[in-house]
């Protein structure tokens, strides 16, 4: 146990990423106590359940006893849930989120957070294929990176709290442009993610038996896929509406890239293939290096 | 250890598949002597030092001390192994393959096969990222399908017996049309095979600065398909090559429907995409159910 960081923590949406972040707060004894907001009662009976929380419901003004706000929810809810959290915030309270999306998370919720209230936007690039409260671990964020998109003006101390809390939580921290950000997470999470839900949609649209045999078949490939397109699909619309242009973008690069190969396929270019095949060789190596595999 | 089901196999090349397969009939004692022809010394050295096979060389004419052939080189290169092991097979020879397409191996490989020799087209679903004799392991095949396509009018004893030796290695067998083999597996494996290569190509190209944070921040989604976008490049070049028709009348389907997504995407179509994402969980949880997760 190390000093508490904060006293109170209140959790918006008790999901995945959140109540994983519940269970390593509560181990490494980084806060007092903990309290959830979320509109699905089964959520919140799940994390009483499970413990992770002291506290859990519906009720908006909760964030009244929070030093640190954490929001935890599909991208797409938080403009309104910014205008139903704004009037409750207590100046001094540090408001942070885990959104996949920077760019949207800082336009929707800005404009509701009172005068003396920091928002740090966060993301913590770590997950499972799996949603809810019961899905999440306490070890989900060791070694993994966490990017912090703080606009220029944030109190540094909150900005530095919230570095702390995911440094004590196993993270290591970047601090990044917000838009940058989402140009980023659109090559590396954004778009295999499109493809995924897209090559499953592709196998999930063949007739009966062919796709019956896809998925007898499925370990020679496919079924790596179908582990990513199993993700949340509220949470994925969300990214792709409040990304966009990040995202139309890489999807272009992407498929010129893809006729490239399908054209050398179709004029039988063999040492093309294999020149292109042998380069991506290297971006693997590389990431076995970087611990990141 | 059971009783042997042949006396000597004869193992054309020596990588991952025939490697692991070496090690897995010798485990289970299904051939009495093992032997191994391969054009890179390298693999015969590492073959013997690890002693999954009791002798190896880049003698052609070792397959007429075998009684079981067992081809497993990229498929580009079975035309050419035809003809150099032709003349030396013995009649009651079983010749077998563990090649990705089935069509253009019995293609090229047919001709060459003298009166008396059986030819019982294989293709273990199995394998990793890796390649060579040294990243082979006894159970790989364990729990994993062998897909086998024989021509009408082959020796169903010959059949019989490389389907049981598939089994006592720990595969479940599948009979099938080696046209739709091909068919099946342009869907499970060869598109998501191409669609990984792209993807990590078209990271691969992005400038310098960009390209370390996708490998930094990889562990969001890309990393899953840099893994199977390691794998062999002449092997996944020979297969582009040789499944060509069915590959490339995948990719158009897939276009299609990454189009579809596209504009949806530009358009703000949140329903479509929300659907679009919850069926595809479907077919995860039917290929958990199915054991092949």
């Amino acid at each position: 146990m190390t000093t508490p960081l904060f006293d109170t923590v209140c959790f918006i949406g008790i999901g995945l990423i959140n109540g994983s972040l519940a269970r390593a707060m509560r181990k490494t004894g980084l806060v007092r106590r903990l309290v959830a907001v979320d509109i699905a009662a089964e959520s919140c009976a799940a994390a009483l359940e499970l413990g992770i929380v002291d506290a859990a419901g519906s009720d908006w003004a909760t964030v009244a006893e929070a030093d640190l706000v954490v929001i935890g929810t599909p991208v797409g809810a938080v403009l309104e849930i910014g205008r139903a959290i704004g009037p409750h915030l207590k100046p001094g309270t540090v408001v942070t989120d885990v959104g996949s999306v920077k760019m949207a998370v800082i336009r929707d919720l800005t404009p509701s957070l009172p005068e003396g209230v920091a928002f740090v936007p966060g993301h913590p690039i770590a997950g499972t294929e799996h949603s809810g409260p019961r899905a999440g671990f306490a070890e989900l964020f060791e070694g993994r990176w966490c990017i912090l998109t703080p606009q220029t003006g944030t109190d540094p101390q909150a900005v530095d709290k919230v570095a702390e809390a995911w440094r004590r939580v196993g993270s290591m921290v970047e601090v990044m442009d917000p838009h940058h950000h989402d140009q980023v997470l659109a090559v590396t999470s954004h778009l295999p993610h499109l493809i995924a839900y897209t090559i499953v949609g592709t196998a999930d649209d063949l007739e009966g038996h062919l796709k019956q045999e896809v998925i007898k078949f499925s370990a020679s490939g496919f079924r790596d896929f179908t582990r990513i397109a199993a993700s949340d699909p509220i949470m994925w619309r969300d990214i792709f509406l409040n990304n966009r242009e990040a995202v139309l973008e890489v999807i272009q690069r992407f498929t010129e890239d893809l006729t490239a190969l399908q054209r050398a396929i179709r004029w039988g270019e063999g040492e093309a293939l294999e020149k292109k095949f042998s380069e991506t060789r290297a971006i693997r190596r590389a990431i076995i290096d970087a611990r990141q595999a």
